[in-house]
């Protein structure tokens, strides 16, 4: 029977190309350009998992409770979709085929799900924890573009998570806070206060977390501080620092977030050090400093004349 | 710059295959070997889908709110992931690489989301429609292994639409109708009254009808009439019947479930014409006729000595 059951898998392979086919040519007749090429696509890669893994009905039935179990447990305070896509670092991989600035503009990494716009305006110097607890952290820098332009008054928007690892959004609640909007001086220099970050578990109580546990997958994020920095003739750019140091290579980033040109020595000061601009500090607490100079891809329409 | 952006080209590329690389090393240390299989092949497709369509992040938020809105609207009722993989003809796929019995067996079609266990066991020739509206439609046949042997006993569920394109289970309340399970005589053959299978959409007013929409697809499925069939010693079948027609052609099928194997000619006879087994319709009613002689595949342990 081996030369029916070749035929019998020749003829299987067939009807699965064909199956293939069908469903493209189901789509040719979409109106817009894009979304034909997107959802070929989608087609041609999910069929290939399907077909290379010879996907069980079971699988497939666990594939289909799975994924309407993270849509239910999506709310306004929690979305378990941008999860999934940040664990299967589809995220991080959006973010770099979006990330054309080229190797003289600082990297972007992922937004991730606690911004929130409309933050506080602060002045520069300000203590942006407003109240969240953590160690200070002095946080210095500049921005400018690639067309070595000091961006004047170029806009920043930080936010991190406090000592507890939770950021203010996910306290019930509570008041805006480790978040602000600043705007750089006319030499395109910023500073401000800030915590240092420290590692946090994305929240692992739902699916995602179940498939983190069942593939022995650390929930943590590297520590890190996030920044959303625009100025006029530049592009936007979202992106984070990291904390040098042993947690950041020991655990990873449940998000696959890091870049190592955004690792940063966040250098520890003794209790006691002076701080650059006067501030006191309780007599025993330690505090951190770190410097960050931006630089923004410029987009031709504001490149000034050489 | 032309050199400069070509190594921004490459080093961007570099960048992307080690994420890539980085997140599939991420599931490396999953226990269960299929899981790290399922997700290893998941994972580089769906960065494959990222990468080659140059994704932006707009549309990325758009797949994750269509994916969340998709679990929000299934509930015990309604399943909108399983039309969506229909649609997709992701379900047919799944059908197709777990279909492995080889031409002399009866193809495999999608199951379908209307199948309920525990339908009402009738006797041979009764009348499944059990009250559901429609043209009343004589389906006879027989059930054998590949291994030539007659299923003695082979129980068979049968399902289908009423005449509005509605299950039993679509109406609030309803109490079942137009499904039975039967049972084969001793040499496999079978006989009942069922309904004329018509076209019917698959349900579009959520997600998925969208879809369909913005990619101008029709969400009717081809006429057909359901059955799941097993017998001791044999693997179950779950298939469908098509109905020969015009409408088969030209509107397709919204899941990608019909097979050239599995349409039949459904013979309509004119008002008056006598049934098979005496059965009076009214005066002015015509009726359809259909065969389907179903091959199951013999499994190993039962075949027949010969």
């Amino acid at each position: 029977m081996v030369a029916s059951e070749r035929q019998s898998g020749a003829d299987r392979q067939r009807r699965e190309e064909e199956l293939v086919r069908a469903v493209l040519a189901a789509f040719e007749r979409t109106p817009d350009v894009r979304l034909r090429e997107l959802l070929a696509s989608l087609v041609r890669h999910l069929h290939a998992v399907v077909r290379e893994t010879r996907l069980t009905e079971q699988e497939w039935a666990a594939a289909i409770e799975f994924l309407t179990e993270t849509g239910q447990i999506s709310d306004a305070h929690r979305q378990e979709f941008v999860l999934l896509s940040d664990v299967l670092g589809i995220s991080m991989q959006t973010v770099a085929v979006n990330d054309t600035a080229g190797p003289a503009a600082t990297e972007a990494t992922v937004l991730g799900p606690f911004f929130v716009a409309g933050a506080p305006r602060l002045e520069r110097g300000a203590d942006i924890a407003m109240g969240a607890q953590g160690e200070p952290c002095w946080v210095e820098g500049s921005v400018s573009d690639t067309a070595g332009r000091a961006c004047a008054g170029a806009l920043l928007d930080v936010w991190e998570c406090d000592e507890d690892g939770l950021y203010d959004v996910q306290r019930d609640g509570a008041a805006m806070a480790a978040r602000a909007t600043l705007e750089a001086d006319p030499e395109g220099r910023f500073w401000f206060w800030a915590l240092t970050p420290v590692p946090y578990p994305i929240p692992d109580d739902g699916p995602v977390g179940r498939l983190l546990r069942a593939t022995s997958r650390s929930p943590m994020r590297a520590p890190h501080l996030h920044f959303r920095v625009s100025a006029p003739g530049a592009r936007t750019l979202v992106t984070h620092i990291f904390v040098e140091g042993e947690r950041l290579r020991r655990d990873g980033d449940a998000v696959f977030g890091v870049r190592e040109s955004l690792v940063r020595v966040f250098e520890r000061q003794a209790p006691g050090t002076p701080t650059p601009d006067g501030r006191q500090l309780p007599a025993e607490r330690s505090w951190t400093r770190v410097r960050f100079d931006i630089v923004l891809e410029a987009t031709g329409d504001l490149r000034p004349a050489r």
